[in-house]
């Protein structure tokens, strides 16, 4: 089925405590995308101001499988930009600065050549902005979308009102908590079950994710890793992953795309992706990794699994 | 093979926000025997004082499994009394009061008819105290040892010592942070190898845990549950869990009992076990458990972990 994103291309600045990237590329929509790609095509919609390198575009063409199509070049506006700190322990970052330029202007519109796509995944932003995209996929046949705290805060009921129109929900765990009050992730993620989706991923950074489906429930270990350069992206190249994998298995069906096990299964390649992105900045790691490096280390994974 | 395990029974006093008991049961040796119970005989040494209650003695009989010859009562002595609060999250408790009782005497000793053990558990007590018994079990050929905080800050050599003659270390993440100073908890697990076991296992609590093996690295969830009464004892019935299912199935040779995979195995039976466990206070779920429904949460979460 064809795979869509929505969602953000940044200039990001990143330091960690094993290295520091200065302007370089980042956003939701990129990471996605780039993960999405090592499964089939992914179609694209977000804009970047008349400051946005060429070097970065050639990065995103270095990737075949992402469609360029609905990338909107906007040359009196500046890209949104993004600077973040991580700390000691990794698991937590502070933001230094957001410049939000493009993002402040009208979203992208969805180009008449992407109307068609069926499986559609809403990065982090604006719940009415996300709710906008949908009115423009009258096609979707199987719907994730992404949120953060920003959003639980300030937009609470455009919230509630996208999720009664996704198939599925993905946060992170203080997300999840700050949502619904329960400080169970699996009470937490039945709670937003009542709200109208049919599973919730509740992301936990180096502890893994929790599927909460209507038909079951599944914990999933992050790949344990010494090599952690930096976290950025990670969560939108878990989703990049998840999605792209249930983009190039479940051929024509919503319901088969959103099983229990259908869902299940691709976080574990959501999982192994984010694993490579997390060894260095950027798109570094995506750029050089090849499909037989990814399924050795999804073999690793499946063998540590086995009980 | 035959299984001892050498530890503490207690009169403990739990406070959770779901609950408390007051003055129940509890004690390392007794979680872990309980568990270890359900996989075949596991024998017991540990010293109660004459306080101990008659019934307590009844609860520890009613699982047939648990061999009592090596459980010494001390008439003119106390036994060990502790009590703890749990905080909301139920990962962190602060520890209300301690009553050493019997464990400020001279530890128990091993019975002339346990000398034969081969499977050896040190719970966990002062190292010292944890090499004393190994002396007294010249036949052992599999030994796993626990730890906490307090000896790591104040007898660090003598656990030192005890690593180079032990199989494997089980400890929490945060105790294996402050062992090695490393907080990637691979990193830190490969840093306690150097100093001799074949394995260490650190828990994680409600995230599972994490196996760093010579010949390789496993992380295993938790079963996902919203049923959390009581965390007490469920580091030592995961240690039951695995090491007495490791027993089981490793009729006589050590080298099988340690190998990657048998000891990955068993960490999911030690996970399965205390999630029963913290379904309720003291022994009051396992007293209750048959081998039938944890058979079935075995697989249950096995289809959950299907790669």
């Amino acid at each position: 089925m064809s795979l869509i994103v929505t969602g953000t291309i940044g200039i990001d600045t990143v330091v960690t405590p094993n290295g520091h990237g200065e302007k370089i590329l980042g956003g939701s929509c990129t990471y996605f995308a780039a993960a999405a790609n090592f499964y089939g095509p992914v179609r694209l919609v977000a804009a970047v101001g008349g400051d946005f390198p060429a070097e970065f575009l050639g990065t995103l063409g270095h990737f075949r499988g992402i469609d360029l199509h609905g990338l909107e070049v906007r040359k009196n506006s500046k890209t949104f930009a993004w600077g973040g700190k991580y700390h000691a322990d990794m698991n937590t970052r502070d933001t230094l600065f957001t410049e939000l330029g493009v993002l402040a202007e009208a979203p992208p519109k969805v180009p008449a050549l992407y109307a068609d796509s069926t499986i559609v995944f809403l990065a982090n932003t604006h719940p009415g902005v996300q709710l906008g995209f949908l009115d423009q996929l009258p096609k979707r046949v199987f719907t994730v979308a992404d949120t953060m705290d920003l959003w639980i805060n300030i937009a609470k009921d455009e919230l509630k009102a996208l999720l009664k129109r996704v198939d599925g929900l993905v946060l992170n765990f203080d997300e999840a908590e700050l949502f619904t009050g329960k400080s169970n992730p699996v009470t937490a993620g039945r709670h937003m079950l009542d709200m109208g989706p049919k599973f919730v991923v509740i992301k936990k950074g180096e502890h893994g994710a929790l599927l909460v489906h209507r038909d079951g429930i599944a914990a999933v270990p992050a790949y344990p890793t010494e090599n952690v350069v930096d976290p950025t992206g990670c969560g939108d190249t878990f989703a990049g992953g998840m999605m792209g994998s249930i983009a190039a298995t479940s051929p024509s069906d919503g319901a088969a795309a959103g099983s229990y096990d259908s869902v299940r299964r691709a976080l574990v390649h959501g999982t192994i992706i984010a694993s490579f992105n997390i060894e260095a900045f950027s798109l570094d790691r995506l750029k050089t990794l090849d499909k037989k490096t990814l399924d050795a280390r999804y073999a690793e994974y499946a063998a540590m699994m086995r009980v």
